[in-house]
């Protein structure tokens, strides 16, 4: 019995995502890194904004006294109110660095919430197809995740949301701009599903969090994201610097509250124990004060839109359906038709014919949603770019 | 119901050290920073050693492209090598890095071995006293502290662990040089300790884990702290770079496994996949980098011995007994006999009392030792050498 049970088995279904980002790397190593079109991992190439660099250099040469020890386990006071001030003004509310502790990434600000509001047992509602690493999120609290999927357009189906909800219900949790779909939910549906909730609550006595994932806010060829925190009382925010900031590396982001939530205090003392004892302790020092100075940088998103309408000019010239981002770097697509008989909703048997090409993507079965299949375009446009023929050829032997 | 339960509950009992941390900033502003003698944290005010400072100028200045990026979940192949390097000098052992995995701390890395050997139910047998957050750790899994009491010298008492032992036990953990005690476990006493456990796997068909944390390994005042990996074959060591490197709030630590152990490649998989899932994702790149360049580093250690040594003539001159640290920075004291009839064994009213006397420490109740106190000596020996007037004082009154 060298592991646990529970364990022994999650390793045998293991991120795919994280599978195929290792076979990347043989790939590569084997064929030649520009030969390999790797559109497998999340992974933003864009480098951090020049802002981080100079902010970046100048801590290192100050290297202040006592600023690689311990600071309160919400994070530095100076870096929440920093925060407050940014997330105020995207999330439309009025909120001071008390409603704000700094995570270690998204990830981890995830897993403190759920250890927060869930009671073993709970259930946490997430609209299909979905990020599969939150299903082990809520498990790590004792919380199951009840799946409702989403309309045809990828909008969250209240009708299904709705349907899923019970007393056991500790939040509903939403991830906009989307992975793997890149859709940005309309202020529109977030009223709408605000309002589902609080009838819900009104009717069973537990008023479910509505906690959003959203460290691609930034992310966006659209109009702005619609603000989330404003839409209802009870919202919690999770967010992260790893994909606006390109920093997936350092680990470093925030859980943001709204300040009128009942019981506000009891959360926010639960959340700063919760990653205490979690293990995070806290957001990793140097990066809290590093993003305290960068509160109006980002990267050049126009970046991911000329790559965007590369890879869908290319997609389109394969014929292969998806759907258009509005956000994030996904491509989420549809396995097409097949010319030899294949089965066509079979996409990890697509994935795999396409890896004969050198094409890495992710079987859309790992997130939920079989048919499909997902695409991460933060990688060099020259790779999109060359990847045409590689996608004809693939098509024809499909 | 806006938070869990169990966290509910866990907030009314949560960290003393943390309190009187947190009371401490508030005296400090009250009273003036050294008019406080705050020895409630093991934040050590040592700065990191120059070298930490040159690579991490030189870091800065190069910020290579990609360096902020994901890595594979387990670290940087280079640093774990690295590391692996550093520990089999330290721990009589031969291990490359496939059983290294880098840790957000010694925290996060103690709560990814528990998460992935600990099946539900399964216990953990500890020492006592112990760090407090263990409880937590454990209960994240949803496995069971079992405590175990140490010896009147502090050493484990290995009749205490063997009848502590039982089927469910998944591991004995350890902690040398020891928090609270100071205590480092001789060679002899983990070979006993691994005899117990070899024996009790034959009897009962399942070998326990032997779990060593051991941040403090570099902060010893004696010879060299034994070698521990090597002990026992099913033995895995957590340690971080928060004490012999001064870089508490940076998150970065290691877990490595006896190569030799049943099992080795599902528990380091199962090890990366939990670090993982937990939400620590790997821990952060930068640190990684810099700790590889740092193998040969550390704080300079004699500082702490003299502030020891100059802490103990304190305590001497105030008639408080205390067992004599060998490791580690904290004196663990006896509260002394009460000249206005308090009871002795009451170690919190013992902490309240020197608080009037603007002396901070925790109580030995936050450590399983009720009788007892625990003073952290990682500050300005000139607040050390001040505080000798107000134990006095403190002494005069209790």
């Amino acid at each position: 019995m060298p592991i646990a049970e529970g364990i022994k088995n999650a390793l045998s279904s293991s991120s795919m995502i994280r599978k195929m980002f290792e076979e990347g790397i043989q790939l590569k190593k084997q064929h030649g890194a520009d030969k390999v079109f790797d559109f497998s991992l999340g992974n933003p190439d864009i480098e951090p904004p020049p802002a981080f660099h100079e902010i970046f250099v100048k801590l290192a040469q100050e290297d202040e006294k006592g600023s690689h020890g311990y600071m309160p386990n919400a994070g530095y006071p100076h870096v929440r109110e920093a925060l407050a001030k940014k997330i105020s003004r995207e999330q439309n509310v009025n909120i001071d660095g008390s409603s704000v502790i700094m995570a270690a990434g998204a990830a981890g600000g995830l897993n403190t919430v759920f250890k927060t509001i869930c009671n073993p047992g709970d259930e946490i509602v997430v609209t299909k197809p979905f990020f599969m690493e939150y299903r082990a999120y809520a498990s790590n609290s004792g919380a199951k995740l009840v799946e409702a999927a989403a309309l045809d357009d990828f909008n969250p189906d209240l009708a299904a949301i709705g349907a899923a909800l019970s007393e056991k219900t500790a939040a509903v949790l939403i991830n906009s701009p989307n992975n793997p779909t890149g859709k940005i939910y309309p202020a529109s549906v977030l009223a709408d599903l605000a309002s589902l909730l609080a009838e819900h609550g009104k009717k069973t006595g537990r008023l479910p969090y509505l906690v959003s994932d959203e460290p691609y806010r930034e992310i966006a060829y659209t109009e702005n994201v619609p603000p989330f925190l404003s839409c209802y009382s009870e919202s919690i925010v999770v967010s992260s610097y790893s994909k606006n900031l390109s920093l997936p590396g350092e680990r470093i982001g925030y859980i943001a509250v709204n300040p009128a939530m009942s019981g506000r205090d009891e959360v926010v003392n639960g959340l700063i124990y919760c990653a205490r004892v979690l293990g995070f302790v806290n957001a990793p020092a140097l990066m809290q004060r590093i993003v305290a100075s960068l509160t109006d940088a980002r990267v050049d998103v126009s970046i991911y839109r000329r790559r965007r309408d590369a890879f869908m000019k290319i997609l389109d010239e394969a014929g292969i359906e998806y759907t258009v981002p509005e956000g994030a770097f996904y491509l989420f697509c549809k396995v097409p038709k097949s010319k030899t008989g294949r089965n066509e909703t079979d996409d990890k048997a697509f994935v795999e014919h396409l890896k004969k090409s050198l094409i890495l993507g992710v079987s859309g079965s790992g997130f939920g949603k079989p048919g499909w299949l997902r695409f991460a375009y933060c990688i060099d446009e020259k790779i999109i770019l060359a990847s045409g023929d590689a996608f004809k050829s693939a098509m024809d032997s499909w």
